[in-house]
């Protein structure tokens, strides 16, 4: 005969088993992004100088999904570290983000008045100030990836560091960045270009944010270097995803101005492959980005399988 | 009856004697500023993407006395390491000081034309890319620190990049120069913000240049702390006679325009204190800066003393 507790403990298995298939994708990524920004919002605090830190605040905490902390926090839990150990390498990645985005906002670059339906930094606190928020923001990226990091080995922090920065200088942002501003008016670029580009701009980051947590939460080289793959292809189709939303969208479904590549005359994707081959690229590197994951239990890579599908079935 | 061997011995002991007091400076600076040099110019080599390492290459390798990197090498030594430990170190810290000069000479900043009479970075490249090689060069100066460093622990490898970082943001460079530019047309700016704008400015990134160098060298905590107050007083001691010399000199003797803080009305040490109190407080900061070495054998501590004399009576 059962006795009450066997049946609750059996009740208790029965519900584990259900869930573990269902990963809850929407849950996750809320309360990740709830604790992104409440570490984003105690790392930069409001104080002297005031208009410095209001500015850094100001495109820090703007909102967004946070993909890049999330990418990280999942890739340092998937190889046995947790979210603590990782929060603070995400925070400087989501800083780096912000500083890039307010740079490339400035007038002598997108010269954008708008950034997620609120008037760009430069905007609010004028050209000198932005120019000086990022800067502190790339700087305080360092600062607080070593001096806010707890309970990993220094050999792993400097790992980190060193990831981090690659991701952001000549071998990352500012080279797809660069490239993308010579590449202006260009008839001839090609796929090679265009790949250079994005897996630059967009794609070095997500690499650094995935590499950097599984370094940190203590992978081996093998584990480290498998997520790096897997952060690529997902990095790339991002860009993918994102050029044929912008031609297959109105504004009002995106959330922002549709067509601009169009306007722009920009190179992307959908114009040197077409819509439905862009479609089969972006399918084909998910499933590139997978693969890299099947030497990891699948429960536990739950969490970075269903970012990549979200990231590919994207509506906006 | 000495041997020959003796006679010999006995003249080198004597010319070691005669040595020992007489720290040649002059070819200390040269020979220190040559390998910091060469190894700047083999730290950002011109590699694609061309233009931005062409950027970077201009305003890293246009001259300069390359103090901060001599400081940081004279620090580590100091404590006992050599100079081949701070090298990495040394180089970043001059990476991030020719970035703030690129950031602070754009048109939204300062709007200078000229730079060490050569035209200032985003003349030559463009405004875009004088601010992407600022960037690059900020994030290169962490990658490179963290990557080239070696023979160090990487405990203080992450010390040494906690300092690096505090120095360019908020409690560095970046709040040097967000107070100085809110102080622009103030008509009440008085000494306390005076000298939070050049600790900030100016001392900050001398700070941190001789503190990572006695980390990196594996100095005691103690002493750590005594070079990083020889630094702030020797970085408030620079500002001091920049002030004085600006007003006392002629654009020919310092080789760039003279008088330009009382053209531009900007409130000086010989504007609140007078010419001659401003020199004696530049000789006080200099005695103040001079004592914290008093802890130190004084043959070792040489070039740090003839770096703060330097500053103290330089001509221009």
């Amino acid at each position: 005969m059962l006795t009450k507790e066997d049946t609750v403990k059996d009740k208790e298995e029965e519900e584990e088993e259900k869930e573990k298939p269902r990963f809850n994708f929407n849950l996750y990524m809320v309360e990740k992004a709830r604790s992104v920004n409440q570490a984003l919002n105690d790392a930069v605090l409001l104080r002297e100088p005031q208009k410095i830190h209001e500015a850094m605040r100001y495109s820090l905490l703007a909102g967004g999904k946070r993909v890049r902390p999330v990418l990280c926090i999942a890739a340092c839990e998937l190889v046995g570290g947790n979210e603590s150990t990782a929060m603070a390498a995400a925070c400087s990645i989501e800083m780096i983000h912000t500083m890039s985005l307010i740079h490339d906002d400035l007038p002598c670059m997108d010269n954008d008045d708008l950034r997620r339906g609120k008037p760009t930094n430069h905007k609010v606190f004028g050209e000198d100030i932005a120019v000086l928020a990022g800067d502190a923001l790339l700087a305080f990226a360092f600062e607080h990836i070593a001096v806010s990091t707890s309970g990993v080995s220094p050999e792993r922090i400097v790992a980190a560091i060193g990831e981090l920065a690659k991701s952001v200088g000549t071998e990352g942002l500012v080279a797809g960045q660069v490239v993308d501003i010579n590449s202006e008016g260009l008839s001839d670029v090609g796929l090679e270009r265009l790949e250079f580009i994005h897996l630059h701009k967009t794609a070095a980051l997500l690499e650094g944010a995935v590499v950097i947590g599984a370094i940190l939460g203590g992978g081996s080289n093998e584990h480290v270097e498998n997520l790096r793959m897997f952060a690529r292809y997902v990095g790339l189709m991002f860009q993918v995803v994102d050029d044929v939303l912008d031609v297959t969208k109105s504004s009002k479904e995106l959330g922002k101005t549709a067509g601009k590549d169009l306007v722009a005359d920009k190179v992307t994707y959908p114009k040197l492959l077409g819509i439905e081959k862009s479609n089969e690229f972006a399918q084909k590197l998910n499933r590139d980005a997978q693969q890299q994951l099947s030497g990891f239990d699948p429960v536990k890579a739950a969490p970075l399988i269903a970012l990549a599908n979200y990231i590919a079935y994207r509506q906006n």
